[in-house]
């Protein structure tokens, strides 16, 4: 998952093929926008080829265009493939939107999401090497072979023949190499040998495969390199999409507990692509982070918390059963606690709210104190309005404020109030109806019910 | 756990053993009302065999015949095992239960729960096959054969010899076809067998399986269909319980995903033994179902909720942190957040509760707004009662709607009231107390405090 | 995890090697201070001790003394490492602790933290045995015996030989029988014994097993005695703590079913070091135990519930997202429901508190009713106040209790009040402003809102 910049590459372009149908999804979402830890797969290689300044980005679809223009964007080209004849005609129709680009081409696939940058990176390095391969292909060694197509390469990575798994004689079976899909090559030479593939075989289509052997026939060299099975896994169901975010997580926790954080349960921590997660933080079991999660050093979050968009100063402790959501911001030392949710609000140091609070578009002073059952009523049904809290103000339970409204600094309002103009610092805000008393009242109700039921029954 | 009526089995008779003692469970109730995925393991078996048409269904069990019986009710009848002297002894206990009962007879066990309708049809068509064999046993094969009886049969599945293991020969150990215990045999054949069974064994006990040999005895032919190993586990203690509901759960989930539903962590999911799931449902970690909940297309559900006898419409959104009970009806788009409760209450399309709230006994329209903290009080210590919420109506946060109550369409209700008449369409409804503001007090009440604790210290 | 007095056993004192730098585990938290189930490692490690009444305890510290020394309190001496030259020094250093104690030492390690009180009990027995041996060794079979340092014994236990891992020949590699570090020895013995230690290795360091040797040298005799890996495992990384804790939480909830109570799953239950459960309680998925948490027979927790300091009575019904916090008592068949926080609060038998309410500091009456969004306001920013609630009343919902405040036996408090002060017995108390109608007032608001939207789009 790192990915780091490298200034020598040569200029490159990324095509991301995603024409496959994804029948097996059985989903009215484009395949390759199911998500991994939050994000779709698309954006997953989009950003591992992002980290390396691409030129140019095409994005090659067979239906569902409309969706995957609206996720990825203006700055990457989306082409249609249509009918589709296979993965070297997939490719194909990418050419006219890179123009006359003449530099390297990385082919990707949308559903093969976690291929790292490095990892393209060295593809990209090994086609510029001084020898000058045509085609650097990457290769895998999978713990089971299964079907997929086997490289035949002399020791130095110079391929000498690749092959389908049905094509494939026993001895070449035993060939542990295995083809993951993912070359790179020129973009003049690819187009030329692109136009040269044929489609004299059982199904019919045009395979991508086939420019090594055309290369050949040019004198030119395909070379393949290596990489870690998990790097090069594809989806095809929501079952593989489950195994590959379950693969995602488990690596993801044990870089948080690497990195100085303690998971009490690991296995009950789902982390976002882009959750960033400090020095002895505690993590109690059950908790979900959605989207930029930012948690500073020594923060403790308990259990079943979920937090989203939301940045954690050190110290702060979180939940059990506090939801963040986008724009919460909290403070060092400040507490939310049970049945909280904070929505873009920020609370001051050690600023405490600590049960049954609704806290939205809202400023929390330090040291405040919001009582259980707090209300900030942030919404007409039109607009939303904001809610000022000063520092060490003092907010009695079960108080509803309504916005735009301001509490003063070290102003305190009476629990049960109804808070509709501001209070100024230190003074108190009183809002709510008289007591009134009526004594045998409850008895005679009972009584009366009870005679009720009689008569019914 | 698929079940399909088969419209040309012969009339037959379920007869459910369970008078173990269950001593391992550490149980006051009986072991069979143990549940698995939230219906008992005997309502389990009870579904199979109902799928099927029985003519009669007979439990047989030693003690805790009231809790069966409470359970089954009246159309399954519940006979007595006492003393227990062995599974031959217990199936002679249904026989008064069945009258003369003609047809078919198939033994089940109350703690083998998870035995399809398809099974136990299959075991009826054999019986009732053109070679009418004089009992059909149920065979598996699992991967460690343990101390599992054995079954000697040869390529026909006619049984030549079903030995205990611990009378086994080796040669005979090397045999990996079990015996499952179940059989299914015609009614009078199986009264006259059971009566031939002697107890001349170590434990003094009547076996079911001897009359195999009793039936060869008179020329009748017995004969074995096999099944997978999963079918027919059974449970002894609650660790095994839980194994059986994880594996129960495992396959569940494989099939959500299967019919195009994305589960983030599929793992921390927990379907009831009825949930509905529709297609492009996602569902986020740790969301648990108890009985009677439908799912609609398009539907997210967010971590944490609880949902149980609920309907929701499709492209509705719940959760995080929501509670769905029994009655709850979430329409079109609708949206259920945090810290919500709904029972026996409709929400129209687009309508919101997104924080903090509970609707009980509730009309909501359609696009109504329900601010946070709002509660229906719909209980007075006796009797329910039903709020209305009109369409498009707003109300504000922290409110109270006492039942019964009526909110017209379009209404608006001022956050903090608390509302005890009805509020007309397109009126607004206020009630709470007038806001005073004490300057200064906040400030002198701290220096009070500050000096008590002085005092005091 | 058992413990037992014996009697028997002679005047002992433990000395627990906390010396480490722990580096791995990236924490300004003291390694020893990290917490399984709940109970940091060195509190497990004293457990153990003190179930064997020690006559002494040191914990040899290199850094973070403080933080040690906060932890165990006046009755642990802490003595210092400084520097850090191996495992004989660190022991050495405990000497002028236990002054003149002429019993056996028993040493430890805070990272190997679930050592049973048995099998320190196993090792002084052995000890104090009729051969006398001068030094008992704690060995282990690890399935794999990775880089573990070796004991060549007789089969009476008798060591020939320990030696390290990177000094072992092929012959002695294949001893499987390893060295877990804990030993035993006669305090005279032993701070003679470690005068006598070298540092003559590659680390420069001076090993406490080379004592065994040194022994050997006066013709006294080692000897090992066995227990499980698992007993002896120890943690140097957060990843490593997180195993342990798994480990014990797997433990510890196959006890609980065998114990006789239902954990749907299991594997979504946290238990923590103190907790006890009754017989046939159900636990549905997801339950979070804090430390102090009493379960009575027939208790009902469902999904989502965090409960801590807490005790509940037999029938009670906890959840789902109950939090029940440090002081709270269940009365039998009471109900505790969703988002409900109970914390220093009693509830009476049978007493109800269903939805989204903070009951804190309160005592709550038999039979009493408690409103959803009740609130008890117990704070008032410098000191807590009770709430008495009395046997049989009705708290209306979303009503906020200002204590200190009584409500009588019978009362009824009406929805949404603000109850400041007390409602005498079978009284009603109604606090709440009056209500007040403008028709029309909602659509003209939407009206001007929908003007000003045009206005300002």
């Amino acid at each position: 998952m790192s990915s780091q910049t490298n200034p020598v590459l040569p200029p490159f372009a990324a095509v991301i093929l995603a024409a496959g149908k994804g029948t097996r999804m059985k989903s009215d979402r484009h395949k390759v926008l199911h998500a991994i830890a939050g994000r779709p797969m698309l954006g997953h290689l989009l950003a591992s080829v992002d980290a390396l300044g691409p030129a140019a980005k095409v994005v090659v679809v067979g239906s569902g265009r409309e969706q995957v223009e609206a996720y990825v964007g203006p700055e990457v080209a989306v082409a249609v493939q249509e009918p589709q004849l296979g993965t070297a005609h997939a490719v194909q129709q990418a050419e006219a939107a890179l123009g006359g680009f003449d530099g390297a081409v990385v082919v990707l696939y949308g559903d093969v999401p976690l291929v790292p940058a490095d990892t393209i990176a060295r593809m990209l390095t090994r086609l510029g090497a001084a020898d000058r391969p045509g085609v650097v292909v990457l290769g895998f060694r999978p713990a089971d072979t299964l079907s997929y197509g086997r490289i035949l390469a002399d020791a130095d990575g110079r391929i000498a023949k690749m092959v389908e798994h049905k094509d494939a004689t026993d001895a070449e079976r035993a060939v542990d190499l295995c083809n993951s899909g993912l070359l790179a090559a020129r973009a003049r030479d690819l187009w030329r040998w692109l136009g040269q593939v044929g489609n004299a075989n059982a199904a019919g289509e045009y395979y991508l495969p086939d420019i090594v052997g055309i290369a050949a026939g040019e004198g030119r060299a395909a070379v393949v390199i290596e990489t870690a099975p998990s790097e090069v896994a594809g989806v095809n169901s929501r079952a593989e999409l489950a195994g590959m975010e379950a693969a995602w997580q488990a690596e993801r926790r044990l870089r948080a507990m690497a990195d100085g954080a303690t998971l009490i349960a690991p296995e009950t921590v789902w982390f976002s692509h882009d959750t960033q997660i400090g020095r002895d933080v505690t993590i109690q079991p059950n908790v979900v982070f959605g989207p930029g999660a930012t948690v500073a050093d020594g923060v403790t979050i308990h259990a079943f918390s979920h937090i989203e968009g939301a940045t954690i100063a050190p110290g702060a402790e979180i939940g059990p059963y506090a939801r963040l959501r986008p724009g919460a911001e909290i403070g060092a030392d400040a507490k939310v606690g049970n049945f909280v949710e904070i929505k873009k609000a920020r609370l001051g140091q050690g600023a405490k709210a600590n049960h049954l609070s609704y806290i939205g578009d809202a400023e929390v002073g330090a040291k405040a104190n919001i009582g259980a059952g707090t209300i900030t009523c942030n919404y007409d049904g039109f607009l939303k309005y904001r809610t000022q809290i000063g520092a060490g103000a003092f907010i009695g339970s079960n108080s509803a404020l309504v916005a735009p409204v301001t509490i003063g600094d070290g102003a305190i309002v009476a629990a049960g109030s109804v808070v509709t103009q501001d209070v100024p610092a230190d003074a108190l805000g009183v809002a709510r109806g008289r007591q009134e008393v009526r004594p045998g009242w409850a008895a005679r109700f009972r009584k009366a019910m009870a005679e009720r039921k009689k008569t019914k029954g």
